[in-house]
């Protein structure tokens, strides 16, 4: 892996593969069975430029968990770029204090730009538009752990992705990532204007897998193993997308489309926050409960993933089985009040 | 106890007494002498969806004398509630990656809907007009510890609450705290308009305690033991009832009103912050320095309290005693410059 | 050294004297060669009442690489202040939660007013048009740590303070600090309007100091041991002041001032951060990568120097020797990519 986490086009299918494997053997502490103080005295620079709670904390408590100490930044009035600072300057600077950094920042390639002031390990937590590594690998560590546990395999899947596939960036990382293994399927249902960047589409088509574009849901996934969906922002339609169509519930994902077109063991992801306001276009929380609905175990997957990704850059991996004890607090054997039993 | 801490409503005289005793038993680590990392590998979300400095910081340090680590949200622009994630997915994640959450939330029944969703422990940091029921733990703390001191017993106690006994969340709680134990005497002196509600009164009432209702501080108190005051904002007086009542001295407890009208012993508290701003109808400063005054004692009571709260709910408070070594850094022997002698 | 650190007017040379001793001493711990754990179970208070996220930052990382915790508070908004509290009562609280408090405030003696109230240490991180004295610790730790490298001492060198000496901070509280030494010179180059207050200029002359003032930086300074740049700031200027007088380049410190004009051995300083856009009258981005640029190695001794306040205020300096195993994870030999080989 390189010195930095930007982008996921920088990752081989050996390294995404090797990461996997110390997630694996992050989930002991991630799922709060064992501690480990390795990185105990390293401090975090956890630096937000544009709010994102979810992220934020999961990276933090990440860090903590390894044993490490975090300082947090907030919101669009950092100081001293509001000064006109260069990120130059604030790389460099924060690089003095901490021992590495997670950065995100509404600007496509900036943290690219911050990363390239230093030596310091830095992960980009999301550039606007542009990557956000770390959500694709817990999204794709998701993915296999749930085939194991299914006794899935990741060749011949068939993946769908559904939503926003025009601007989801999480989507388009996701796909990449999926596209470096063997061939599988993947079908691509979004409203018109919507749809996957065809460049995206030939670069997978052109690693040997099957693509396949269909513009609703109404039709038969018994097949599917992997729904993917994400949003649809109404904010993203022009006048035009919006005249002679109507987001009719052909877009959206609840239990009566999985009960009548997928498969019993068909399992539904979601980047999240879901919109959860009745007029969202977003996931149906009819599905709360499900075992398929799988998209409170993937976000739960961002903690030994961000641990794996905090432990392969600072190199401490191998120091962790030799740093382990027993939890002590109370740990409730469930973490949902909804949780299914798997 | 629950596995939550959401109303003072849940706690019996029973719970209340194992979480004094627990409190009394943090004793030398919240006043420095010892240290504990019990928790160690722990992390706390505290998540402050309304700005309140002073609790989310006395939470924050609890968790960390106990050795754990806390990742903090401040603010009303939480940003995936925004984007209208729902209180259950937001409970659901957020217990993906913490031990324990604590709350604090404008919307009354937020927490206890937060709550719902989850098996890890959350706590009710104040929600809105709602609940607050570490406050009224430590206030109910105080009141134990002071008359500890004092010789003094719980029962037959005289209580006076004063202030804005309408809107004062935290004079309710307590009040209703001090019902669940022997008959005591209680005085209640609001201008008209805040009077407390009488649902509250006849609830105390109803639990074998005496409440008598006054209209003024103008009057003989040398028999009371606490004077539980609070401030009265003008802000929440309707123009009928600033029209033939003025807001005189009449409200106001000083030095003089505790000389002249008062015991020698009897204590002052407050649920702070107190407005010092001279016209701001509040608890006066010329008590500073007085060792009646035990509002400063009562906010350092914070620390031991939630650190009880958090022993208890996480089930380590048996494991501490195990887990003492002396603190080695500077320690003041008295935090506040006026702090007096007891 | 007293309780709290307020202003550099409280230093002796002994008390600077031996907080540089101190800081050398924490150079293994900041530069992440090792760790200590000597403040686990302290709390610190990082109390920013104005944004500085490199100051927070770098106080928050100073504590946590001595093994304690940190409570931050961010922005204007500090809740109770807002409803009335006390500078007193406010301190009173977050020292009855906290075990060394930092506090960056607007107002001038805000953070004295603070302190009054507590024998909690306090650290004054900044106090408007105030004092800073950490920042002019750590510049002073630089250019010693500078000429200890270089073979050069402090008697006798030749300082130059350029940029807006009028309002500059920094620069006077470092002009004080460097007064308490043996006689050395300064030369005080400033607009028109931006001149160095008289009093101090007097002030530093009657200790027996060298003081000259130019109007330019066209001039020769081949003798110069160290240049202390800051920003120009054009809202400082007047019409008056605007009028008859452009900033032209020569206030620039750039790498042709420094080839021309300076010796090979001249280093460059700045209080950061730097306004790095085209029209900024700051220092100049074509220094970057150049070794006699130690802007980057001043803002890295804030963390030894910070480090070397709280062991002192907190006296666990003598227990840091003890303490240290060698750091696990990934330290990169240098931090920023154009760090220069020295």
């Amino acid at each position: 892996m390189h010195p930095h986490l930007l982008s996921v086009d920088s990752l081989t299918r050996d390294s995404v593969d090797r990461l996997m494997h110390v997630a694996a053997r992050m989930e002991p502490i991630a799922s709060r069975r064992q501690v480990t103080r390795v990185l105990e005295g390293a401090v975090l620079g956890n630096l937000f430029f544009e709010a994102s709670t979810r992220t934020r904390v999961s990276f933090n408590a990440a860090f903590c968990r390894l044993g490490g100490s975090v300082c947090d930044t907030t919101g669009f009035t950092f100081s001293s770029m509001a000064k006109g600072e260069s990120l130059y300057d604030t790389s460099r600077v924060m690089s003095g204090y901490c021992d590495a950094i997670v950065m995100r920042h509404p600007d496509q390639g900036s943290v690219a730009e911050f990363a390239a002031a230093t030596h310091v390990p830095v992960i980009n937590g999301g550039d606007g538009p542009g990557e956000h590594p770390s959500q694709a690998l817990l999204d794709f560590y998701t993915i296999d752990k749930e085939f194991n546990r299914l006794g899935k395999h990741l060749g011949n899947a068939h993946v769908l992705l559904t939503g926003d596939l025009k601007y989801g960036r999480t989507v388009h990382s996701l796909f990449k990532l999926l596209s470096l293994y063997d061939p599988m399927r993947f079908t691509l249902v979004a409203p018109p204007g919507l749809e996957m960047p065809a460049a995206l589409i030939e670069l997978v088509a052109s690693r040997g897998h099957r693509v396949e574009e269909r513009s609703s849901l109404a039709d038969d996934y018994t097949d599917v193993d992997v729904i993917y969906t994400t949003r649809i922002q109404k904010e993203r339609f022009t006048a035009e997308m919006s005249e002679g169509f109507s987001l009719s519930r052909d877009f959206t994902v609840d239990r009566t489309f999985l009960d009548r077109r997928c498969a019993r063991d068909t399992i539904v992801m979601h980047p999240l926050p879901r919109d959860s306001r009745p007029d969202a276009n977003d996931l149906d929380v009819d599905l709360n409960g499900d075992s398929r609905l799988a998209i409170f175990r993937q976000t739960d997957n961002g903690i030994p993933v961000r641990m794996a990704i905090f432990a392969t850059l600072l190199q401490v991996d191998d120091l962790i089985e030799k740093d382990l004890r027993p939890v002590r607090w109370f740990v409730p054997p469930r973490v949902g009040i909804d949780d299914p039993q798997l």
